[in-house]
């Protein structure tokens, strides 16, 4: 029994690694590049954020370029949830892992919703950018309270 | 003559200035926010790198996603080296700024031959991909020597 699962350990283990190496040779640089490019998405999706709050004006360039960024952006996070990925310093809960067809679910979701307020804000109408900026800032909220920890 | 001058300077320098308040509320979201989009950035040039250095086979469409996502990632990290962001946690030389017009420059030719590394991607040819690989990856080179501390 024990070499059973001695040697389920090591297939798991070369699977993990193999699927790491694809894509990160080192879980701690998925780690880097999904904190990365959320950041980056953040970022341009709080400029939008100010905008739809009243805090700075609208602006419908600074709207498009945003949300065009954001859009590209929202693409790229999700390879680098892989297996073995959910150690060292995240606040990505175990349920990523648990309950990965719906994580990935919200991940597209995001992607959709995100595509949808590019051309939402492309239009230079307001009122569409705003609405589409809430429907993908639900993606957003929606992903965090299922799978990052406060 | 001279006043024409210093008046467009006093200008540009107020738009540089303006600029970075107006995106980043501190120096330090700056600086996470550049490092993040250049961790993004590098992070798929290094596939396409590891492709050119024979590590990896060959395969035209690894090579045109992350060329796309190299150019569109280009264009970000600029914004977030504004006037008073060369503090802090930073490899960012003092020379980005006592030497703006050059350094801007060499952002810009990065952006070049990035779009061109993306249109020689997609034609699934690998020798040109390859030449525009390295014309690019001199880019980032001759900018980290100039701008960026070991």
């Amino acid at each position: 029994m024990k070499k059973i699962i001695l040697s389920l350990m090591v297939i798991s283990a070369t699977a993990i690694s193999f699927s790491a190496s694809a894509q990160f040779a080192k879980p701690e640089d998925a780690l880097k590049y999904r904190k990365a490019s959320l950041t980056v998405m953040g970022t341009h999706f709080a400029r939008m954020g100010a905008m739809v709050q009243g805090k700075v004006p609208f602006d419908a360039k600074s709207a498009a370029d945003n949300a065009e960024i954001v859009a590209n952006m929202a693409k790229l996070p999700w390879a680098a949830f892989g297996e073995g990925t959910d150690v060292g310093d995240t606040k990505a809960k175990p349920e990523i892992w648990k309950q990965n067809a719906k994580f990935k679910e919200a991940a597209e979701k995001l992607q959709v919703e995100s595509v949808k307020l590019a051309a939402a804000a492309k239009t230079g109408k307001e009122d569409a950018f705003k609405a589409a900026f809430s429907a993908t800032a639900g993606t957003c909220k929606s992903c965090h309270d299922d799978f990052k920890a406060k």
